[in-house]
């Protein structure tokens, strides 16, 4: 009897297949079950996880704030997970029967309220800017100089208004989205970061991402919409790639506007997760426009070469930050193991396989999934731990902080669930 | 014979002692006059460091971004550190004998002349921010929205101008200090952080600390300046005595503007390395006000206590953040060792014991001194590294960073080459 053994821990145990005498087209087709079901179980547990202990029934919103336990250690609502929560809920209500269910739905709906009544701080003109982080009643306590919170406000309102059919909440959405292109496109001092002289313009990598992002939210099944936004998309395309340095041999992830490598750290920086993250975005892109240089481009340079570059040789799993030139960087978790860069080398791989069917990507996706579900899940009490040391321990222990919520995991395991049932049902 | 070893590591080999039949009191004399011989040379190599790696000879100024050997990866100025540098050059050569050359004071003029030329941005009506970031020649690149470049702005333009005699610099020195207290006192607006209703104001452990070192700075052998600063330097020291908390049982590092404790983690949050910062600048006020009852709640409360909670039992060394309920902190970088709360330890320690003669507070002087030296300082390349993970290997392998410059390490050594002179020439 031959026995693949793919992890030693617990979490990873229905990865454990016994197979006899099979084809190799015929084992990857078994593992490849075996990821679905345990992917499957695994959205379950961490849908139950969230519905059971983020809900706020006295202010609407979500507590993000979650540790261990499920214990909320903290109130205050950050509103890019407010955003992101309400966009997943969503998400997985529309798209996957089995969460079709009222409460999902109505949580949404609560913290889509909560988001609309409290999130939007008036800044100036008539551009809003929304706030980073509210009091569990809603007050603002802080409002970074940036688009993102506007981003996942337009993520929940677009895809909630598509669960309710709300007209007027989907012109909201496209209404920040037009000032978000504003801000981006024509001028940022909305934002109201001052003007310095030394503070050079930059092409940061997360910017375009996110308008991908929602360009391609807001055209799903539109095509008005789509048409509107088919030149922002396509530029969207090209400044991500303008990421692409050191003749093609690496993803940097701040470049200059003209597309040029900065200076000092800045431009050296490398974010395996986050490249990784574009690379699929631009998989997607690539195949909504049948376009196979994109795809090519997509696989080659954002999804191979951060693996290659960011990938532990020594103790496994993604690095956070790392220097082109080999330099340590400044950042004090550069080393440390976090939860989304993996969950966005799943979707990449997985994707990237399932467009090409190149072996090679599948063995790096079986790769990613060892250590994915050998490290982050918790057998005892749920979810996923966020934080891991360079050698793979828990560092910190809490299942949703001010950056971790309803989003990378759950978004991961659906569209990993999406994709296995699209590949099994070709190999059936 | 018998033989005291403090370490294992080469760092630290002078520090092993050998010892025929003495006293106890003998013994601590002896292991005082190695750790005085050990931190002089420590302190002469980490000076050379400095004078050989980080002079900008073309625009003034300091490179601070130095990496493992020496190397410059990074040239952008961080103000923080340029006015810290400029301080220190200057403490030293005014204080240390063997520290008067020609260099030092050169080095230091340069980067005074730096700061003056660029570090100021205009702001609004007659109030001057500074920089927290510049270009290598000069430019802004980032403008904070705290008192802290002006605070170390302050302290290097006071330190200057005691060694070159500029009474303009000093005049700069003090108006750029009544600039500061206005914003902490009367009017924080200047600082240009928006109004927001869920944002209240707190008392920031640093904030009051900061200014408490300002007041020692102008004040000393100045008795109109003393009387001048004279409350609010007792307005400080009750500031930071607001941060005991927990029935007298932890120093929490945010605090209520009435003294309670906020809620959430920021309310929880606890910061040992700062903790015992405040330590010794309670001690040094304490001894110029002949106050025994500081000095007693400056021991026990901000060097015992902070001591207890914050020595990591099973690896050593100081946590950088704790939460005082045992909430896992969402900093990633809780549980990291970085030098400076080791240097701060330090200091604190032997000042506490100089001042008291408790055994108990030499005791822990030296177990820090132990992890310190058998940790931090890199015997190949010189300096200190700053950040080790939680098992105490180097995580970041740079010696000056963003954050990390000519600062906490030589302040430390130079105090306690400082006060081990004094104790040592008692004990003769």
């Amino acid at each position: 009897m031959k026995k693949i053994e793919l992890s030693k821990k617990d979490t990873c145990s229905s990865f454990t297949v016994r197979v006899h005498f099979i084809s190799k087209e015929n084992m990857s087709v078994v593992k490849l079950e075996e990821c679905r079901q345990h992917i499957r179980a695994q959205l379950d547990s961490v849908v139950e996880f969230w519905l059971k202990y983020s809900h706020d029934t006295e202010h609407g919103g979500f507590f993000t704030c979650i540790g261990r336990d499920g214990k909320v250690y903290d109130e205050l609502k950050y509103v890019w997970l407010q955003g992101r929560q309400v966009w997943m809920y969503c998400r997985l209500y529309r798209s996957v029967d089995r969460f079709r269910r009222p409460e999902i739905l109505e949580a949404a709906k609560a913290g889509g309220a909560f988001l609309r009544k409290f999130a939007r701080v008036s800044n100036s003109g008539n551009q809003w800017k929304c706030a980073f982080c509210l009091t569990r009643d809603g007050k603002p306590t802080k409002v970074q100089r940036t688009i993102f919170s506007e981003c996942f406000y337009v993520m929940a309102m677009d895809e909630l208004s598509r669960v309710t059919g709300d007209e007027e909440m989907q012109l909201e959405a496209e209404q920040m989205m037009e000032q978000l292109i504003y801000w981006v496109r024509e001028d940022s001092s909305g934002l109201g970061r001052p003007q310095l002289p030394g503070d050079v313009p930059t092409n940061s990598m997360a910017v375009p991402m996110m308008l991908l992002c929602l360009v391609q939210q807001l055209s799903e099944g539109r095509l008005e919409t789509g048409r509107k936004y088919a030149e922002l998309g396509s530029w969207c395309v090209s400044q991500i790639q303008q990421h692409i340095q050191r003749d093609g041999t690496a993803i940097l992830e701040n470049v200059s506007l003209a597309g040029a490598e900065l200076p000092g750290c800045l431009g050296r920086l490398q974010n395996p997760g986050h490249a990784l993250e574009a690379g699929w975005f631009l998989l997607q892109y690539a195949a909504q426009n049948h376009n196979k240089e994109i795809q090519r481009t997509a696989i080659e340079k954002f999804v191979q070469l951060p693996y290659e570059s960011g990938w532990d040789e020594e103790y496994g799993g993604l690095f956070y930050f790392l220097d082109v030139d080999g330099h340590c960087p400044t950042q004090l978790e550069w080393s440390m193991k976090l939860w989304w860069p993996h969950s966005e080398a799943l979707v990449a791989f997985l994707m990237a396989y399932s467009q090409t069917k190149q072996p090679k990507l599948l063995e790096r996706f079986f790769k990613v999934y060892e250590y994915t579900f050998s490290h982050f899940p918790d057998s005892n009490s749920g979810e996923w731990f966020g934080y891991l040391t360079q050698e793979g321990k828990v560092a910190l222990d809490f299942k949703g902080g001010p950056f971790k919520g309803f989003f990378h995991v759950p978004r991961c395991l659906y569209m990993c669930e999406s994709i296995l049932d699209d590949l099994l049902a070709e190999k059936d």
